[in-house]
């Protein structure tokens, strides 16, 4: 049986991001058969419909989605809605001219941050998903009040009721994958 | 009686952009004793709390949104939400160590783009003046729906009814200004 | 084989209601094997905690939802959100003490009303979608512009395109339910 | 110097409502000079545009709406939107055939329910508002996790720091009003 392939992006850039570190939580609760790559944004440039060619660092993270079934978002929120630069890899992937690497394929979302925990800016999320046609899981919603601890300072997940809402929300992404295959 | 100063601030990096052409025709429509700067974003990075220094850039437009009374937003929408580069800007602004300068100012919001003239991303944009303390003109609303025409290929603004509303809100806006000075 | 039943809800209480009149055209163009009941809210009071006992109206949709394998919602607009029947209805089937009805079952969104079709409420209907765990189709999107025609005095759809998009979406929807069995 | 006058409308219609219990603890920590009526909304019915007269109850929160300078919602959430009873009675007031009620009047809006506050529920209802021509306060928003206490069995409020926040959202509403006359 072949494994099942997701790809995690963050909306944070910073090293020691918690969004990040909710995505490393999310590999280490994965259930057996899957995996999950997390994409690189350092490099991803802002879309810009005059640039002649698709720049490589988006050639790459289109590779991944391509061969991904299913998504993990964690859905930074700056100032009441999506970290742009999550939002930018997402309008890179709807532009590009060959293959839909997104269309149709479910998505897992989370997020650490203030008290609301990112659900101002998943709610905008969904939104986009929606043109985009990706189905986020209804359930669990994640929201991790990063403000009031649960990371170190590598900003590794070390609460545990939240770890245990990413397994479960991992184990559904993977059910409705195998549901669909 | 010194001039009332506006920052216009548009979501698309592209020359030819629409959104910057509303930026342009609403500058063509200020009532007299106002100017409309706008913002060039070509050159600002992503908003990453690992940068130790502020771009040179972003203290740029900081300066001249501290400058500003009011703020004119062209919210271009990509997939259901805002460009990032106008959010990344906003980001931008609303981390810096030193004065706040988008605190309490009055916007005008308005947008080309498909047959909604990109009214989902400026509801988006909306949330996100409640966090920055913004307030946004309720009315009028201004949705130019590029796709059925109404700009030439350089992305000047040549619909009549559009200019019609334009005028109207650039008037509410600086209306709204000399009330509160 | 079995038919599969669906369940139709209008935001609208007026006879004539355009939106009354899309669900009457989703019946019409339903695939072989499927059936449209529609909801009659005229006498489901407001959602009150005080009241001690479910209404008898409230019974007899939860019944009609009970049996239905999915459910498609003409989202009426009223202020840029949903009207309060629509909303309400959703209220008290989620209240019911018995079994869910609503859970984890797929729907399709549409509307008729002005310049945007109502496709502001139906954002905020998505949203209470995700608590209710019901799944909203992506596509198609259904905004029907009532104000520049497309309706008799009856609120009967006469529009082709409007039409053709309602086969579309209910030809989805039977899919997603005979996908699930 | 005559009084400033504001309009309460809560949207649970329960007698102990915690946010009919917001309402009461907004009257009692209003400045000097202004006054808090807060509204009955148990014998309005459903707005219906086939109603040949406005009902009764409706004229009366017209009035009521009509002497205030200013509105405070007390936004209960339902499913991750608005309360029905909130949003219809500002249909009907919006749907009145002689002098607007609510045009260009100031709000604030506050909330209890479960962890977010009724957050949700509060930004739809800010969208509303655009519509209505109504001015939200930005600051400070009032979420209150009722599910954590902070009222008593009859739903008056007992939570200090909820109390505070009220105080100056209630300084800063009668603050935009002054500043409007």
């Amino acid at each position: 049986m072949s494994s099942i392939k997701l790809l995690g992006i963050a909306g944070s850039l910073r090293q020691a991001s918690t969004n990040r570190g909710l995505l490393r939580a999310a590999q280490s609760v994965l259930p057996s058969g899957a995996s999950l790559e997390i994409a690189d944004l350092l490099d991803v440039p802002f879309y810009n419909a005059d640039l002649k060619e698709i720049p490589e660092s988006v050639k790459r993270i289109a590779r991944q989605a391509q061969d991904a079934q299913g998504f993990v978002f964690a859905c930074t929120e700056y100032n009441y809605s999506m970290a742009p630069a999550l939002k930018n890899i997402l309008d890179w992937l709807s532009r590009l001219p060959d293959t839909p690497v997104l269309n149709d394929k479910p998505a897992a979302l989370m997020g650490a941050g203030g008290g609301m925990g990112t659900s101002r800016a998943q709610y905008h999320l969904r939104q986009t998903c929606v043109f985009l046609n990706i189905h986020p899981l209804n359930k669990p919603e994640v929201f991790s009040n990063a403000f009031a601890g649960g990371f170190d300072e590598q900003g590794n997940l070390t609460d545990q009721k939240i770890t245990g809402l990413l397994t479960e929300q991992m184990a559904a992404l993977i059910n409705v994958i195998k549901q669909k295959a």
